[in-house]
Parts: C-alpha cells; structure tokens; sequence
C-alpha cells in the first residue's frame, strides 16, 4: 500500500515516476488561462487566515468547495456567509473527510502539503492545530505572499480574464514595477459585447464606447471600437480571448431564415440583420432567441477575425449551463457555485461557424473547451478538420488547433485522462499545450503538479506495457513540451501565428 | 489466477478485501425500489423449479434473461412462452456460456451459490444435475420461501412499486400479521396518471376516483384525489414516489406557447391549459405532444410538491424509450424485453423542472436516474446546484440531491463503477444511498453484494495507491454508510426532510 | 518493463497471451468491408515504395496519416500533395514520434514488422535505411504483391465497396482466374441512390439505368432497376450492403407532415410523394431538407427489403458529418481527411426505422455502427429489441442484430475496448462478428491482429480476475468465433437467414 500523496503520487511505476520527477516537476508553469486579479499581484497581497483562502470573502469565492459543503447539509451561513472565518473553517474541515474521491480531497491535501509544509490529512479532529500553524505561516512566510507564491511555484505566465472596456492598469502597473518575474498577460473576454439579451446591454456598451474614447451607436462604430480594444489589449501583451458560451451561437436547419445556409451566409443581409438588431437592443429591445444568435454569430465571425490578425488564441469554452438555481444565483449572484453541465448537440454548430472562419483565411489559432465529455469526439475531430494548410496560403502551425484541458466539472483525474486519451487517439499528444488553472485562488498552483503526474502515469503506463518504445529522450521532451513548452509557443508567438 | 467468484470475487487487493468483509458484507439491506409483489411476501409463496423462478411464467418475467436468449437464437416459446419448464431450463443453461461479459453471467453464479450452495457453472452439460439439486431445495428448504430469502438476506425494508388506486391490502395484512421482519414499504408510482396520451387514461381516472372514493370530473377534483391517495400512502409507511419517464416533461424554446418562459410561466394560464387538456382527455381526445408535454409538466410540479410536504422522496427514471419492437411487445405486453436506452438532451429541461419547484420551495428530496450514462455529468452537476439551502428556509439536508445507481442496462460493473465515479468526482460519494434491485424476483438480492463488492473494489483501489489515506476508521463507515446507512436515514427520516 | 510490441503486445498476463496464441493467432480474416479495388487484385499489383504505399498518390490515399501530418505542421504538398515521395516519406517518418499514443504509431510499427521484417522504430534518424530495406523488399518479395498479401495473412474473403451500377467486371475477373484463394465479394453500397439532394443526382439516375439497360422514369422504374441489380450483385456472391449515413432517415415529430407517425405511415401518401420527389429530382429539382429525410427513408426500407429477400447483411455507419472543412474538401475532394463524429440523437430515428422494416417482416441481418461512442448504449439496446423471432414466423437467427466494431475515429485500443465491452454488458460478446479493417491499404491487415490481441486482452483479464471461468475450451472457443467462425457463418450463410 501506498502512502497517500507520497512522493510518487499518481505515479505506479518506474516509467511513470521518472518521466515525472525527471521530466515533469522541472518545467516552469505557464497557466494561460485563470481568474487571479491582477490587482492582487500588484498589490502583493497576503491573506490573513486558511478561510478567506479557501472560502473566500463577500460572497466571492471558491464555488467547487461551496457546493461540497452544501451537499454535505453545511447552512449556507457557513459556505459563502458571513459567520465567523474559524467556524466556517471548520465546517470544511467536517466536510473534507465527506470528499474521499472527489478532486477537492487531493487538492486540499496538496495544498497543504506545498504552501504550508502541512502532511496531516484534515478533518474536525485535526483542524484547530492546521488552522493555528496555516495562519501563523500565511501572516510571516514571505513565500506565502502573492509574489511569494508566484516565484516558489516558478509561474512564468498567467493569463487573466478581462473585460474589452478594463483599462488595464494594474497590469501595466505590474509591468512598470518588476515586482514579479511573472509575465501577468490580460485575456480579451468580450462576454458581455455577445450576450445581447442580458439586461444592462446597452449600459455595457455605452461603458466600453467610454474606455475607447468613442460613443457607439451602429454596428460600424462597434466594430472599430473592438478593433482598437484589440489592438490596445495587444499592445498590454494579451495574446489571448476566452469565450464562456452555452453553445456555438450558429444558425442551423430551420432557424437559418435564409440567411444562413449550410455555411454560406448571404453576407449582406447578415450584416444589415445584425445591424438591425443591435440598434434595437441598444434602445432597450430584447431580442428573441433566432435573433440573438444571428447576431452571436456575426459578432462572434468579427472577433475571430481580430484575433487571427493579431495571431492570438480564441478560447470557447462551450456547454455550461448556468444560474441552473436561479433563486440562490439571484441572491448569490453568479459564478457562486450553481451552473451545470450542458448537453446541446455541438457538432454541426462547430462545424459551420469553424469552416466559415477558416473560408475567409480568419481562423485564429484556437482551443476547444467542453464541460460535457461526450463532446470530446465531435470537438477533437472536428478541429483535425482544420489543422494545416490545405487550401490556405502560408505556413502550417503545428497544433494550431487544440482541445482544451479538462474543465471544471472535469478537472479530475478520470475526466483529464479521458481528455487526453482522446486526444491521444484521434490526434497529436505530443502538441497539446496542457494544463490551466481556470482559478481563482493563487493555492491552485499544485493543479499543474497533479495534471503532470496523470500525464507521466498515462506515459509511463504505455511505456510499462511495451506499448511505446522505451524512448526516454523522446518521452521525455514530449512530457517538458506539454508541461510548459507548448503553451509558451503556442501564446508568445504571435508573429508566427498570425495570417495562418 | 484466481478462482471464478471466490471469496475476493472483484475484490483484487487487500484494501478492498478487508473493506468488503470488515465493513460491507454485515450491513443489512435496504432495498428501496423493487417489483416485487406484496402478496408474494404475505402469502410466504415457494417457488416450483428453476425455470419459474429464473425466466417467470404467463409472460411476466426476467425480461433480461429473455432478451439473451432471444440474441442467442432460441425460440420465443422457450424464452417467454408455454414450452416445458425443463425444456425452458435448459435453454436458458445453453445460452448462459454464450454470456460471459454480461452480468447475467455473474447473477446466474452467485444465485447458484448463494441460494442452492451450488458452486459449478451453469452450462447443457451441468444443466440436467443443477435442476434436479435446485428444484428439491426449493421444495424443501424454508430459506428458499420467499420469507425465508428475506431473512437469510437480511432484508431490512424494501420499497414496492404500487398504482395510487392501489389499495395497499398487502402492505397492511403484512403488517398486522408480522411474518417478515423486513418493512414492505409502499412506493408511490402516478405513471398512469401522467400518461394523458395513453389509451385507457379516463377509464384509470375513473379507477382513481372510486379508489378515493369520489368522482374525478376536473383537474381541480384531481388534485383532491391524489392529495388523499398521498395522504393514504403515507400512512402506510410510504415515503418514495417513482416516475418512469422518457424525458423530463418541461416545455422549453419555441414549444412553450408562451406559457413557460424560461422557468416562468404564467400561472393562471398554465393551469386554464392543464384544466382544459384534462376535460378533454376524459371526454377522449387524446392531447397532442405539446398538449401532453403541458400537462406532464403541470402534473409532475403538483405531485412534487405533495411528497416535499410529506418529507418523501421523489425517484424520476429518466431516458428510456419503450417498445421499441411495436410488433412484439404487441402481443407480449410491455416489459416484455423491448425497451431501449433513449438519447434525448436534458439538461435544459431537467433544470427547468427542478428550478420551478425549488423557487416554490417544493422541491423534495429526488433521486435521479438515467438508463443513458451520457447523461450523468448532467445529472450529477445539475443536482448539484440543489443542494444545501441558500435562499431557502430550513435546515439543509446532507445529500438531499442524488444520482441514482446504475440502472437496467447499466446495471453492471462497468455501468456502475461509471456512476460511482462520476458521483465522487462531482460531489459526496459518501452521502450515496446506494443500490437497490429494480428487479421482480426474490433471487435478486446478491446484486447488492455485487455492488458493495464493487465498491469497496474503487474504494480499496484508491487506498492501495495512496489516493486515499489508510484511514480504515473513515472509510469502513463511508462503506457501512453507502452499503445501508444512508438509504435508512434518507427514506425513513420523513420529518426531517419535510419542509426543506 | 515490456519491449515495444513484442510477441505480447497487449496481453499482460497469462491468459491474455495463451488465449491469444492458442485461439486467436491461428485463425484466418474475414474482412467482410474494406474499400480495396478489386482491379488491384486482378492485376496483382505491386507498389513501387513505402511513400506510395503509405501516403498514397492522386488525393488518394490515407487521410489517417494525413490528418496526423497536418496536425503536426507539415505543409500539404508533403501531405497529399505531388512533392518527391521521398520527401514525403520523411515528412511522414518526423510525424511518427509525436504520434505516441495514437493507433497509427502501432499499425505504422506492426506493419513494418509483419511485412518488411523491420523492428525498428520510425523517426527522422531511422527513416532513410528503412525507406531502403522496404522499397527493396516491395520490389524482390513476391509476398508483397497484392495476392502475396492477402495469402501470407490468409485473408478467406474480403468484402469490397461497390455502386450498385458498377459493372463488377474485375470480382467476375478474379473469379474465373483462381490467382487469389481469397474470396472476393463486392458489396452493395446505394448512397448515390439515397443522397437525392446531392449535385449529380438526375446524372446517377441515368447512369444506374444504362447499368441495368432501361430508362428509369419513375420511383417504380427506380425500384424495379434496384430488384435487378440486387439480383446481379447477389450472384456475383454479395452477401452485404452498406450505407453510409448522417444519421438515419425517418421521419419523427412536427417534421412528419402527417405521413410517418410513431413508426405508423400512412402508406399510399408516403409512396406518392417519394415518387414526386424523385421525379421532381430527375427534373432537377434540389428537395428540402424534411423532403429529402422522407426520400431517404422510403428508399432505405425498399433497399432493406431486398436485402432481407436475399439474405444480406445490412449495414449501416451512422454520425459522420463530412466535408468540414468546405476549402480543402473542395479542392482535394471527399475522403481526404476533412470529415469528423457528429452527434444528433439516434435512438427516435433508428428505432422507428428498424420497426416499420420489422413489422413488414423485412428487417435483414443489421450491423449497426457508429462514429460517436455516445451512441453505443443507444445501438446496443435498441438492437436488442430485434433479436429472436417473437412476433415473427420463422427461426430465429443467433446474433441476427450487430453492433458493429468500433470504426474510423475510434478505431483503437480504448475505441475498441468500449465497444466490446458495452456489447457484452448488454448483449452477447459471443456472438460478435468482430473485426474489419474498412481500410483503402492492403497493409491493414495487421488491425486484425490488432482488434484480436485487445479481444483476448480482456477475456484474459475477466479470467485472471476471476470473472468468468478459467474453462479455456469455452473461452477459446469464443476467441475463435470472434476472430472468423462468426463473420464467417454470418455473411455465407445467406439461407439460412432471409426470411427471418
């Protein structure tokens, strides 16, 4: 039997385990795609006890330890309330035991383990002790500060989620300052510019007509004042968009209208539709659900193209159904801990809006993140269909099309094995840019440690049964590229990217 | 190489060795959902041979075992039919070694060996032997009466399957006459009161209404009844309803006719609707899908609200599609062996549904099942967002939310490791309630030792790899928990639940 | 550790590689689909290098390696395009380390060992001293001509991939010039006929008539030619059609228009307007999409007829969605690596289907298939409901409904392992037909060794385990029927299976 979380965690064999220690545990992070504030960073922000840390503060917080605690009967009080940070403490305490099998039981452990030299496993018994040694640490160990942290964990990027209208300055502060050594990028998510039927549509876009210097009332004016969040997001190194949508907005079948027909739009009409709607929301009509995504997909077409010019990323992170509890969500607000996983048919969406894109030579590079595993298959072969150059001018990027790591719901050991088995045999390991928090915790940084173990223990498991050669030089460089190296190239080289 | 079910049948190490016999195999059971007959129990019935028991007899019987023989190319009149019950015997022993990889294999044996003590494999050549041995104890021995099987199994409750114009005489005879130990616990299953669209829906009404004791001329009446029939079937210890259903009724997108918008509807409204689709219904008209849809929906947020006032559980069967083979369950009937694993969406539905009566605070306890393991991350995470009581009143209720062990054609290792795993991985494993059999025979109970041994397989297989701690204090109660403990405090626990 | 594909290549214990070597190793191949050319058989024909042979010539070839090129940055005129084979084959030998993981790392390494005796491993380094000793090899040996091929893999018969107006004049050939002991059976493959809104259909018509020698004016004159053509290719020794399909037609829901309601049409109307369809297509009228679903689906039960009549296997590959990427599919044509998994729901369509042939007593012998693993359970359960001969005269046919082996996208070790494993939870495994290679390569024939050595992997694991019994004539028994007895007696015996 194997101690729990030892040294050669996740790791069952001699393969495994060397590929991981001599391979994996070296490489720096690069974690493209997370929720920290850059503010934090700048701020160099510490934190004043483990609840704060793990539960959060004012209803903003970790909702994957929220819901576990619910369904462990905790009172809300206790799970994103206001009681006392000990009692709260100590109701995760109660619910950590409950959690053997979940991932929430590794990453707590793991956390432990890293950040506070902490081997106890955490239950009610052991938790006054953890609580006393974690918050004497947090309050002196300058390692356990936000750039402590970032330095001890080597994170040589991250990549933030901000809005089109943010101005940026905390990461041009950060850039100015040389507090950290860490590359704090923005990511351009223009959620809010795409979810036209939203109340307080046309407040957001008169706020992002105000970041860029211009009033926006057409379509046109819209479009160049993205253009220039574009170009200004670029300049503030973002080499990055992210998308959070339900599906691919795509107009299909019988809701086409005739605009849109088997991939070929009658582009006028399109965009006068398009044109159209907008001016009716931004005079406060909501438009119904054919309209909104008629214009979703335009508006989505636009970005894509922006994002191929410059050679950034377009992240869509696809099937997630959210506010499901739509009283706790209203009271709670979003993202504390009552969205789902979706289960719309994505094929012939992706499809359209992908070969549309790419007919027009605007394809950006682009990553595919599903919340349900049954897209796997659709997402990974559909983006084989757009790897390399055939019937495009220029340069082939090697893996310019990826499927995104597991997600959420799926950021596990069986749901990140599945994603990469997939992968694996439907396309290219070996080009996959790997792991990414999508946190906002800065104690996530061990999930990258966890995703590589599962790497090396899928590795090492094929080496072990003779089903790769035992080609340690190979392997290895196959396990540093996917830890790190992938990611670096695939975000940081813009030029090489762009005009696919 | 280890013997064929052994003493460590599934059990591959030590850790889960020790978990199986240490903590699993001394629970009791608590069968929740079955078919078995009340009157079988009361009646203390024997059984005459193996072939009544095993393939059933007058086309009511293991539909399971009748469809692997039909794949194996035996003549229906052997599989269901009048045929000799020797001759039926022996062609079911000839397709049992055609099975190996099915969980009819598996059953088979370990109803060999833990009924009859027969330990060889069922096969033609074994056959005329096992017969001959099985059918005298049956005659014989008072273990293999039907009260004797509850018993030896240690059946602590089960949960029938009954029609709410059922009068329950069973369930009461048993309980003045105290032959079982075991609770027979009614189950309430409104199927046919759901099923607008089904030939006979007025006749059943009218059925209902003399079970009530009054006539039933409108939807308002309705609602009268089926309070008192819940009120009645509470009081015979009742505390689960049952729906078996293809899809979660919840008209969603352009079908809602504006009356359901988005988990809004217009009440007044919907009620006129489901007022007028029922008065026609008993004047004959059969509804058409929108209509029926309609009222299904209205129907089902009624009746959840009555079990949430009861503190019942609400078990919803979803994704199956019925009869698939029209000619034979024709002239078969239904559950004949003609059923099939449905593919619909249904996560938007599924979330409409719960979020409306969780925003009445009407949401009972619910466990929720798929015949389709596509849907359970859907299932799994949109439960999820149910738990615990934010923006309720009341205490939160551990586990109030559950995803339904595997069921019919998941009813195997695969299938159930599968939902275990999902379940864990997304929530509290440890708050599972667990298996039960789903079956219509008295042989059927091994299948919950085929479950505990599969869960003490994942269980010890995470503690051999350090995945969980050794912590056999923890881990033996999270066993006892899920093998009995749970599924007792859940379905027994009425005042607690209620008002959630 | 285990060397790289060694005489144990996937068979981890004992039983594994006993059941392997004793049962499966020795048994011939029954290809029963591939889309090798018949003429290449007459004309024995040999190729001139491993470029040719592995990447093809003309925008023909394997669009496997293709895709994985492409994924990898390799520009498309080293793809599919006419740069020097040389350059080609290097292009192809530095994609092979980073496909480590994927099933063609292993063919690509059993095809160098089971036909050129090469136990090195391909990479940049290796490639040019194997690019010597192959091309060598294929021009001396006389086993690797197309008939040395399909003798030294003992392959009894292949099924090849046939329109119904083909001439089949190279299968006549072959038979009348004994070259090959191999049985070569054309297949009938009618999705010209079916695919009525493709560009080219009145041209198809007409060429389908002049095979048959009449014009063909109306449905029935179309009807009558398929009679006729069905007779030819049945006498030519077809034993199989096969369909390729998005998904299947058959009407259901608001898209009926009254005709196909629940799997009950109303006859006379459907016949007309199929007939007004066609005529309208003959005059070059290009259907809707609900006209073309109700085409396709009377075509498909007229075709499903015949086959019945004949005693032919029907086949049916559903959930591709094909010419993603419009750009390059246009430029380089279909099959070239631009198609992926769609994902609509199956179970409505496919059970309506399947029971309207079903009750008309002209269900064939089905092989079902799908490129979406989502759709396993689904086929699985729904074929279920078809076996045996409830409500039909007749004997019933063990195994008559297959699901078929897994296919293209999941044509590998976890694809193949799913499929085997879902069939034998919920139906019988002992009845599987097993492998085909579907392959445009006469190198393929090492997937049977392939999908053989994953078959005996996990019986040998059940068996190790414990799971089914160590009772080797059974199981090798099962290895054997799986590996050819199966297939065989299920395409030969034509017989024995019309009129079911």
């Amino acid at each position: 039997m194997k101690p729990f979380i030892d040294r050669d965690f996740l790791l069952p064999g001699e393969c495994a385990a060397r590929l991981y220690h001599e391979a994996a545990a070296g490489e720096p992070v690069f974690d493209y795609h997370c929720h920290l504030k850059a503010e934090d960073i700048a701020l160099n922000r510490r934190f004043s006890n483990l609840a704060v840390l793990w539960l959060g503060e004012n209803r903003y917080g970790d909702h994957y330890k929220w819901r576990a605690m619910r369904a462990n009967g905790i009172d809300e009080e206790l799970v994103s309330g206001n009681a006392d940070p000990y009692d709260r403490f100590m109701a995760w305490a109660a619910t950590v035991p409950a959690l053997m099998g979940n991932p929430l039981y590794h990453w707590t452990h793991l956390e432990l383990q890293r950040y506070f030299d902490i081997y106890e496993h955490l239950n009610p018994a052991s938790a006054p002790a953890i609580w006393k040694a974690a918050n004497e640490k947090l309050e002196k160990e300058e390692g356990l500060s936000v750039c402590g942290i970032l330095k001890k964990f080597r994170v040589y990027a991250l990549g933030t989620t901000d809005d089109p209208a943010d101005s940026l300055e905390w990461h041009r502060k950060l850039r100015g300052e040389g507090k950290t050594e860490t590359m704090v990028l923005p990511s351009f998510r223009p959620d809010n510019v795409i979810n036209i039927e939203k109340p307080g549509f046309p407040q957001y876009i008169a706020r992002l007509g105000k970041a860029a210097g211009r009033s926006i009332g057409s379509f046109e004016d819209l479009l160049l004042v993205l253009k220039e969040r574009v170009d200004f997001f670029d300049r503030e190194g973002c080499c990055s968009s992210d998308h959070g949508l339900e599906y691919i907005p795509w107009p299909t079948g019988t809701e086409t209208d005739g605009i849109i027909v088997s991939g070929k739009p009658d582009e006028a009409a399109w965009e006068d539709e398009a044109g159209r709607i907008f001016a009716a929301a931004l005079a406060g009509k909501v438009p119904g659900a054919a309209e909104s995504e008629l214009w979703k997909s335009k508006i989505l077409v636009c970005l894509a193209g922006l994002y191929a010019e410059k050679g950034w990323a377009m992240q869509l992170h696809l099937s997630a159904i959210r506010n499901v509890n739509s009283g706790a969500a209203g009271l709670l607000g979003p993202d504390t801990g009552y969205d789902a996983v979706h289960d719309y048919s994505v094929s012939a969406k992706l499809s359209g809006f992908l070969d549309y894109c790419n007919s027009r030579g605007a394809l950006p590079k682009t990553i595919l993140y599903s919340l349900n595993p049954k897209d796997f298959y659709p997402l990974a072969s559909i983006m084989g269909c757009f790897q390399g150059n055939a019937a495009l001018r220029g340069k082939a990027l090697p893996g310019k099309m990826q499927l995104g790591s597991s997600w959420w719901f799926l950021d596990h050991i069986d749901g990140m094995e599945a994603q990469m088995r997939i992968l694996a045999n439907t396309g290219l390991l070996s080009r996959f840019i790997g792991m990414l928090t999508d946190s906002r915790s800065f104690l996530s940084y061990p999930r990258h440690e966890y995703f590589r173990r599962i790497l090396c223990r899928i590795l090492g498991a094929w080496m072990e049964e003779g089903e790769i050669p035992a080609d340690y030089e190979t392997v290895e460089a196959m396990v540093r590229d996917i830890s790190f190296g992938n990611a670096k190239n695939y975000f940081l080289n813009k030029g090489g990217c762009s005009k696919i």
